[in-house]
């Protein structure tokens, strides 16, 4: 995969394979595929990535990435401001927002504590959760970190730090997965799903 | 995956979301990595793809993506001008270039004749092929397409084409692959390899 015919090809393709789970020989393809097409369309694939990052903001309130100063979530009057979904990134706002379920303010950690990694408390955005909760009293703050060590790590770092503040503070349910066999359930998540079990509602399954 | 926060992150998610072989939540991946590196960085991968698509030129030879007139290749006076290999496209010439055991030129079809996707033989730079060769006299073309149907029809083709020219024609060995279980060979390539079976040498396996 050395033998680049044309510098620039070698350079787009080394570009190319920068990026996460992307090899040599796929980063080929995409550069071949690109370079077929429209010179618009080259450019405009590049002026997406550049204008992205040179225009882009971070909500001031949530750390959410957005156009503007303050995101279209915190910026919403219709959104119920009592109750602020913490969450670790950005994919996990799309995905909560996919469901339709929620219709409050979210707050963007900006990962998990993870000492593996080198990342503590105060590489992440609890400080300005903390002062939001102070500043306007809220009814409810929900935990939707993912589930595993250093998610649930975070959330207790996280329960504590709020034990000074009058709010209530949920965790979204674990449990066995929609359309999941019972006997391909892990054991934890099927243990948890027992411990946690709620009354049984016509339509909840 | 639809509920981007913002509308320039939703642009370049939709951009990279083009390319073969990425979905929406890897386009949103690629992205979302790109967006934490450097303005520098973002800078100079937008640039190589726009670089490579303005400036990259096609070889008046061999139809090879080059950064000249004339690619290296065709330029490279050690190279053996008797032989030509004519190949589907730009990614073949590096395959066989890695492999180090051809010193001649090539010639890029750019690809393979497919009624089904409605390529003919005019589609393709045959045309140019047969004039380079009735230009320059040559000793040896080989047809190196992959071995398929669409490979094949055009192997045939080009042989017939050949026919007015006095060149060799010659195509590359087809077989059971190095490291390969012959129980595992599917039955066209084990009895192809048998009907082509090549004398034994020491060393050649």
């Amino acid at each position: 995969m050395d033998n680049f015919s044309s510098r620039l090809l070698q350079s787009a393709v080394n570009e190319f394979a920068t990026l996460p789970g992307i090899g040599k020989k796929t980063a080929l393809r995409l550069v071949l595929h690109l370079l077929k097409q429209e010179e618009s369309r080259v450019y405009s694939f590049s002026e997406s990535l550049l204008r992205l990052k040179r225009e882009s903001k971070i909500c001031k309130v949530c750390h959410n990435l957005s156009d503007r100063e303050i995101c279209e979530i915190c910026d919403n009057p219709h959104r119920d401001n009592g109750v602020i979904c913490v969450v670790e990134d950005i994919r996990d706002v799309m995905a909560i927002e996919n469901t339709n379920q929620f219709k409050g303010k979210y707050h963007i950690l900006g990962g998990k504590i993870s000492p593996m990694e080198g990342i503590g408390p105060s590489d992440l955005n609890i400080e300005s959760l903390l002062e939001r909760l102070r500043e306007e009293s809220h009814s409810e703050v929900i935990l939707a970190l993912s589930s595993t060590t250093e998610g649930d790590t975070t959330n207790f770092y996280l329960y504590k730090k709020l034990q000074g503040i009058s709010v209530n503070i949920s965790t979204i349910a674990r449990g066995v997965s929609f359309g999941d066999e019972l006997e391909y359930a892990d054991e934890v998540t099927l243990g948890r799903s027992i411990l946690n079990r709620v009354p049984y509602k016509l339509g909840n399954g």
